[in-house]
Formats: structure tokens, C-alpha cells, sequence
């Protein structure tokens, strides 16, 4: 049976966020983030700093960056990534439980000039690039944001 | 026999300015390091993006990268860790060859206030932050770095 949460640090993410589990990892879309597709990455266990990581689980949870990264890149008609780990709160960690950032980039102006991309993602952006607080969105909207990556995310 | 310059997208990276090596990776010391004990971990193989990577490639460089973000860390007296790839241009990626950079961080005052930090590593630290800069490095220099990095660095 599915788990109802999934434990980051002491937050627990809804089921509806989280887009691609596999055996030790977890990817879920951000409540806060800094631009379209800014994911993040969690070992499901829960570990503070990169050094308590498993081999297995440092494998694991490049391997599903990597190709998530990819896959996000190709679905918001981006051009580049941002891959990051804040390991340890001096680094900006704010959840003491590892997770990988993925942020994608676009080409200046691409992004608003490009017809192809869906108002959607367009009312998307403008949202989050005039969110200066980087208010917390809804359950809802996010559970959005995970249906539209599972529908590409192969295994 | 060792070789004297390692590809670094279109540079040439003296191996002075290597502290480690791998089958499929290297680590150098930067030419303009944002904080003291700034680092790169490249694959050998000159790959543009992280797409581009074998699935060995990519367990090799974060193998070494989290081996030697804790060496780091722990020479340099600092409390956390940022480890990040900027994976295409619109990323901010400046040489087109896929590299890990590392980058402790401290505790504020951490550093000036410590005494077991030596000297040598304070006036490090000052250069950098008053380089607004990031002017190049002496070769001497960054050989002078490396070699410190060596003593610690346990394949």
C-alpha cells in the first residue's frame, strides 16, 4: 500500500507532491520554489549531512537526479540545470535531511517568447518570478505540478 | 607516467594543480576560489553535460566528491558543505566540461575566531574575500594548495 507521507526532517510531504519514489529515495515538487521545476531529492531515510549517506543511497539518489534533471529540462523547454546539495545549515540547509536540488534554466527571453510553452507554465513563472516572499503554495497546486512529471517519469 | 596537463574543456590544467586522481575522475584546486578550499572534481573523459555521462562516470565523481567534501570540511576546520554542478551555460556553467564544485562554509566569526585555524589559511581566506575580483592564481600558488590536499587525500 502507497504511504499517505512521506517524512523530510521533521516535515511530513504529502502522497499528491511526490512524483517518482524508487526502494531508498523519493522526488517531490517544492512548496516554495524558485522557479518552474525546482525539485527536490530525499534519501527516505532520514539523514542530516551527506557524509551519513549509504553508498548505496549517494548511487541511488545522483542516479535519479541525473535523470530527472533531464527529463524536467526536456518537459520545461529548458537549456540548463542547477544540481545542488546545501549540506549542513552554514550552506543554507533548511531541513536537516539531505536532499538534492534540481532547478532548471532557460535562455533569456526564451522563455517568454517561446509559443510552445502553455499558458500555464507561463502563469507559472510569473508567479514564482514575482514571488518575492516565496509564499508557501497550496496542497492542490503542487499535487498538480506531481500529476503532469508522472506522467513522464519512466522508472 | 603521470601526464603533465589534465583537459579541462579548452584548458589546461597543470598537474601540479591536481590532488587527486581516479580511473575516470580528477580533483583540482580553483584558479579563482570563491571560499578557501574551493574545489572541482571533472571526469577525465571531457563531457559538456551531465546527460553525457556513463552511469560509471557519474557513481565515480559523487563517490569522490562526498569522500572528499568531508576531508575538506574537516581540514578546513569549516561545519557544512555546498556541492553543486551548473549543467549548461544558462546554469552559469563557464567551461563546458562537467565538474563538481565544492564549497565548505562556516559558522559565522567561526573562522576569524579560531585559533587553531593557522595563519596561513586566514590570510587565504581574507584574499578571497576582499578579491571582489576573483583574480587568477599563481600556478605556485595553486601547487602550494594542492599539495596540502594531498597529504590528507586517502584514495
Amino acid at each position: 500500500m502507497a504511504v499517505e507521507y512521506y517524512d523530510f526532517g521533521p516535515y511530513k510531504i504529502h502522497h499528491s507532491s511526490v512524483f517518482h519514489t524508487t526502494d531508498l529515495s523519493f522526488a517531490f515538487v517544492n512548496l516554495r520554489p524558485a522557479v518552474p521545476g525546482h525539485v527536490l531529492i530525499c534519501p527516505k531515510r532520514e539523514v542530516k549531512r551527506v557524509a551519513d549517506l549509504t553508498d548505496d543511497e549517494n548511487i541511488e539518489l545522483w542516479r535519479i537526479a541525473h535523470k530527472l534533471g533531464r527529463q524536467l529540462e526536456s518537459y520545461h523547454n529548458a537549456s540548463s540545470l542547477r544540481l545542488a546539495i546545501q549540506d549542513g545549515p552554514q550552506a543554507g540547509q533548511s531541513v536537516p535531511h539531505v536532499h538534492i536540488h534540481i532547478l532548471p534554466y532557460w535562455k533569456n527571453g526564451d522563455f517568454e517568447n517561446n509559443d510552445e510553452i502553455n499558458e500555464k507554465e507561463k502563469e507559472l513563472k510569473r508567479k514564482v518570478v514575482v514571488d518575492i516572499e516565496r509564499k508557501d503554495r497550496s496542497l492542490e497546486e503542487m499535487a498538480q505540478e506531481a500529476n503532469e512529471y508522472r506522467k513522464f517519469v519512466i522508472s
